[in-house]
């Protein structure tokens, strides 16, 4: 994967810079550049200088700042690490999402799972937008922190996540009750679904519960990504002892 | 301005008619060109079918569904209609949105606003994102049923509020409250700003507070149109009595 721009290079030099495969950068004596410089001679992370007309076509786009990384596959986890990442913490806060497809609403999810301290996100490996650079940028580097799991069947994770003490909460336009009413406890993981489609069908059925953002009747949905980040942010505001 | 996609052409026709200057589709009988033929004939919309091939170069994109509109621009309010328009109810919300540039990002800030019945955006005309299709699209047409104000200054715009009794609250990451701490008032303006460098210096000198969202040490900030989406579903729950 090519990852570029100021923010996302910085991330992987900070968090992993072992994934840096070879590192680009446009010879300059400003602040970034320094910092860049920096940060990767303290890894030992090799980097070439190129000249501003190349690195563009490393890049493949105009938005790299005069930084540019060639970074391995980012491995994740899977279904059978669930059990014993997930079953031994008392309190704990999950992310469900179905089949997201739009890049940078997946990454902007992730984004806000990170701030929320949610410890874990889940989600469908076929249906769901593959990590590429357009989600390690929108998610400002917070896939290097997270723990996400991409698996099979998002029914059989939930399935685990009820047996270990998990209260499965799905959020849809025609939920029962309304989020304004519930208190959620503390071993929670919520179920966000697709821009078009909301939750799928199966996995809606195997919620404990279903619920509603009340929003104006002007409004059909919200976008998937301001729907997730107000759910992280309701439960945390709950956690953090704010009634 | 050209407009494309189903739910975009649904929106036009169903709210204002009257903007559209010629409507394009493909021809066909599935459900999707019936509602759209039937919201056309029975506002008087003309339009014109046209083949699969055309319609692409219509539209300049690729993601138009067989519907592509050509719309009058749309106007806007200014500084002198707020307080007219704003002076007057003794519940008001609004949201003021300083140089937001990107249009995906604008888009979603409105459709939320929309969604949590805020009755009115202000933002600076020179230093954001104008309305343009991606900004349509991604609003899902609240642009065509929200007051939107575009000012020359948003400082003076702010001076205005104050008068007529709104509380202007500022959101920065480096805010001296918590949003989990706050009430409120009846009439509230709140405040956020660009992705880049939030809100400017001197906007943030014209705001009664400034309040922060907690998050998490790893994330320095989140999305804008996420923050502004928590921000205002903050303020509509304790307007609808959540305590």
């Amino acid at each position: 994967m090519i990852i570029s721009g100021f923010h996302s290079i910085e991330s992987v030099l900070i968090k992993r810079p072992e994934l840096i495969q070879k590192l680009f950068l446009v010879s300059s004596e400003n602040k970034r550049s320094l910092k860049i410089l920096h940060l990767a001679n303290n890894s030992g992370v090799s980097y070439e200088t190129v000249d501003p007309k190349e690195i563009g076509s490393i890049a493949g786009n105009s938005k790299h700042q005069g930084f540019v990384a060639h970074i391995s596959s980012i491995s994740f986890l899977s279904e059978k690490d669930i059990l014993p990442r997930l079953s031994k913490n008392k309190n704990s806060k999950v992310l469900i999402l179905d089949s997201v497809q739009d890049p940078r609403n997946l990454g902007a999810c992730l984004r806000s799972a990170l701030a929320f301290d949610f410890d874990a996100v889940i989600t469908n490996k076929d249906g769901s937008s593959p990590v590429n650079e357009h989600v390690f940028k929108t998610s400002v580097g917070a896939i290097l922190s997270l723990n996400i799991f991409y698996v099979a069947n998002l029914s059989r994770s939930i399935a685990i996540l009820k047996e270990i003490g998990f209260w499965v909460l799905g959020f849809d336009g025609k939920g029962d009750t309304s989020i304004y009413s519930e208190s959620f406890p503390s071993k929670t993981a919520v179920v966000l679904g697709s821009e078009g489609g909301g939750i799928r069908k199966l996995v809606k059925k195997n919620c404990d519960q279903l619920i509603k953002i009340p929003i104006s009747k002007d409004v059909e949905s919200l976008n998937i990504s301001v729907a997730t980040g107000i759910v992280l942010y309701e439960v945390q505001r709950q956690d953090a002892g704010v009634k």
